[in-house]
């Protein structure tokens, strides 16, 4: 896997006064492009978590904000990972406006993997290759 | 308990590009005033729920909008218990802008009791009295 | 037009603690279909707003809550219109899960057509058939 | 102004199927402290934007997450700025619980000031001292 896009329009309850879409929304974006990600990769992270108890930790997010996404536009989300090993995952992003492919932002997000409980465990064998590790 | 108020000041995040409050974030504030309401009759939802596997399942909720809320005023939930049974309970709430009086909302909520899986139950006797069903 | 509908994921974003979606984000998805729907009658809302000034001020929510939706699920969000005039507008809305059908919640949302001053107006002509208006 | 404080709940809304607080939602409490900061320095935000027309545009966002927030803990958000001058400005962010002082997550947010049309302009010098530029 190389990277992933996804797809969103934007709504207007992720708008603000500016006119603009709300800052916090870009990472619930990154969100959307992760389980596309990870849906690609075979993996559906939803039964990853209902089945095998393991969740994805956030423990760094960061987003640079190029050009604002306004209202109704439909928006791009590619995702790929940056770094990948049994403990943590790192992954990369970049949305961009579909139609005239204006750069709207790029960010990352660092994530352990960790059980029900909130304590750190390793990834299970099996998801691994699907995640890239060797 | 006749009513009890919540204050909160509206975010930034809270407003769309009407310069408004956008409309679905108003039931986020009458949780809130739930939530207050709750603790102000001795019941702390969040105990409620972990120690006694007590949910409120909401099955209604409706809101009419009098005057928008604007970004940076501060807000008044007003909340109070328009009928309450061991199996089900229905909030009322009142937002008004808090230095002008300004009526913004009025709303309710109904809820039935269920236990973690979801199924309905009736609320423990040690809770009754809080949201006075004699 | 009957009804037209709206596709949408569940995002983690969107559940709560409960483990299913917060009830304020319905609102939201009826505001996905609504859009969905002027689209699909040849209206985009942005532009309304943009170049005519006319917007959709809500005034009325309300919504009924029959089975949660889950994190993941695919919703289709079924929008039409049960009353229009010049002066308001209503929209009906029924949300099911789009695999398996199970009904998820219902709802309606009653608007008045205003100015980008907030002030009541009425909607101009070119855009009354789309609503249905004779 | 070394840092200022702010308070608030954490609300049911913001909390996730992970019964954890959802980690966008650090970014709208940063907003929270920010605003707090500007009031606590005699710049009131609202006003700052609407009878100066300037604005605070993000340019970069991150955050660490150290201890997960819960359901109804009471969170301090402390603010600070990193670095001011005409064109820019940098507020760096501590959340605490309240009650424990368990550190919840830091981070920090980079905006650069502009006009209502989205420009990048200086801040007006009146507002200057308020955020310690000398």
């Amino acid at each position: 896997m190389t990277s992933v896009d996804a797809r969103l329009r934007v709504r207007y309850a992720e708008t603000d006064q500016m006119g603009i879409v709300y800052y916090a929304n870009y990472l619930v974006w990154m969100e959307v492009g992760r389980v596309e990600y990870c849906r690609a990769s075979g993996v559906r992270y939803r039964d990853m978590e209902a089945r095998d108890g393991v969740r994805l930790a956030v423990v760094e997010a960061a987003c640079r904000y190029h050009s604002p996404a306004l209202y109704d536009e439909e928006v791009i989300v590619r995702t790929w990972i940056e770094e990948a090993n049994p403990r943590m995952i790192r992954f990369a992003y970049e949305m961009t406006e579909a139609s005239g492919g204006r750069r709207l932002a790029t960010g990352e997000t660092k994530h352990v993997f960790c059980g029900l409980d909130g304590k750190a465990r390793k990834l299970p064998e099996k998801y691994r290759s699907s995640f890239g590790m060797s």
